[in-house]
């Protein structure tokens, strides 16, 4: 009998280590080898970091380089390929894998270019996805502030969006996640103070990490310089 | 010392109880009392049947009604107020209780109401969040479907939402999720064919659970009539 090589992709949630999924954590304790992306080699993985209590310190684990210096796309593409690469290698010799990956699998995460490369070059590695507790829910749960009810619609987007789609989205949604407030937060704030929106905002940064913090009047973000790993949640007042 | 009354809403995940979180459980299995929702007295909870691994058959359950039956906001409104009442004056006896939720708690569910008439009418009642993995996340890792990457956009919404939204929605974004496809999909589905969308899109329904099913040409839901807890993943092609 032979085996299929499975590579599990694993999000671990935005920080806490108890917001692993009982899922997430049986997978990464049968694993044979744990591949965490890394910013640059021998760099901390934080999604290694986050899943730290459930690694045994025999496990092999395979640290692949994802770069974020803002380097030419076709750049980035050649690392997503050599990881590929390394995961259908290393899954000959141990078909058992993990991918471990920040917040959700699915959104914005380095696992989703790596399943595509796989996809691509390596069709017989058997892919399998375990969702994870999002950033964004997070956020919700630790302001309290609620992303929808009943038939509410929601738009998630990048701060740094042009103004007429971030006008669009705030003017048409009931709730609008922003993310990534570093750049262009003053622009962001002359919008949700034209739109009468300001009072209806909340801003987090690292969310669930211990540096977490939390600002409920986001006039004070003014002029600061913002953590990347944040985001704010606008919610527009019920009719 | 006095014990500060606390509830944690809990969202327990779309279906398999295997993506509870590890704090979820660990508040479950310390509760002193659990809360779930039910459509009507004695029918059977789907959060708590998510939870059941983790219930210890000693520990108190206590059922609250949360009609699906389509009446009216004011009289929706008497069950929450009454369902916070029946929570505050349980904590008065037991100070730690947990309240199950599907999905996560503070995305479409009958936690967040509960919540909103807990600040209302016991604010005395210290409340706190543990998210958990929405069904939106759980269909994008089911049917392999990234949500989001890079810059890219996304927009959540009920697909009996106004034509003009629905467009507007799958026009500018790049990645529409629609919910609750059970009514109106006649219409989503031209739509789609519309706007050339429709081999883009995927249709799941009850993620997760037992009954799960994927149809990845959504053509085939044409005068079929679909699941309540179905949603559609839309993904526009990259330019």
């Amino acid at each position: 009998m032979s085996v299929v090589p499975t590579l599990h992709g694993i999000g671990v949630g935005p920080g806490d280590p108890e917001l692993l999924t009982i899922k997430g954590v049986r997978l990464i304790r049968e694993a044979g080898v744990i591949f965490v992306p890394a910013a640059r080699s021998g760099e901390p993985s934080l999604a290694r970091s986050i899943a730290a209590p459930y690694i045994d310190l025999e496990k092999r684990v395979v640290e692949l380089i994802y770069p974020t210096d803002g380097r030419a796309r076709q750049m980035l593409e050649d690392c997503w390929d050599a990881s590929a690469d390394t995961i259908a290698k290393t899954l000959q010799s141990e078909p058992t894998g993990v991918f471990l990956t920040e917040g959700d699998a699915m959104i914005y995460s380095t696992f989703i270019y790596t399943m595509e490369a796989l996809n691509r070059r390596h069709p017989a590695v058997n892919i399998e996805i375990v969702p994870g507790v999002s950033s964004i829910h997070a956020a919700a749960a630790a302001t309290g502030v609620p992303l929808a009810t009943a038939d509410q619609r929601i738009a998630i987007l990048p701060s740094d969006s042009p103004e007429t789609v971030l006008r669009a989205a705030l003017g048409t949604n009931d709730t609008t996640v922003l993310l990534k407030l570093s750049s262009g937060s003053e622009s962001v704030l002359d919008l949700l103070d034209e739109l009468g929106l300001i009072d209806h905002a909340v801003w987090i940064r690292r969310c669930g990490q211990p540096e977490q913090e939390i600002v409920r009047d986001v006039r004070a973000l003014r002029n600061q310089r913002l953590d990347y790993f944040s985001l704010m949640i606008v919610r527009r007042p019920r009719a």
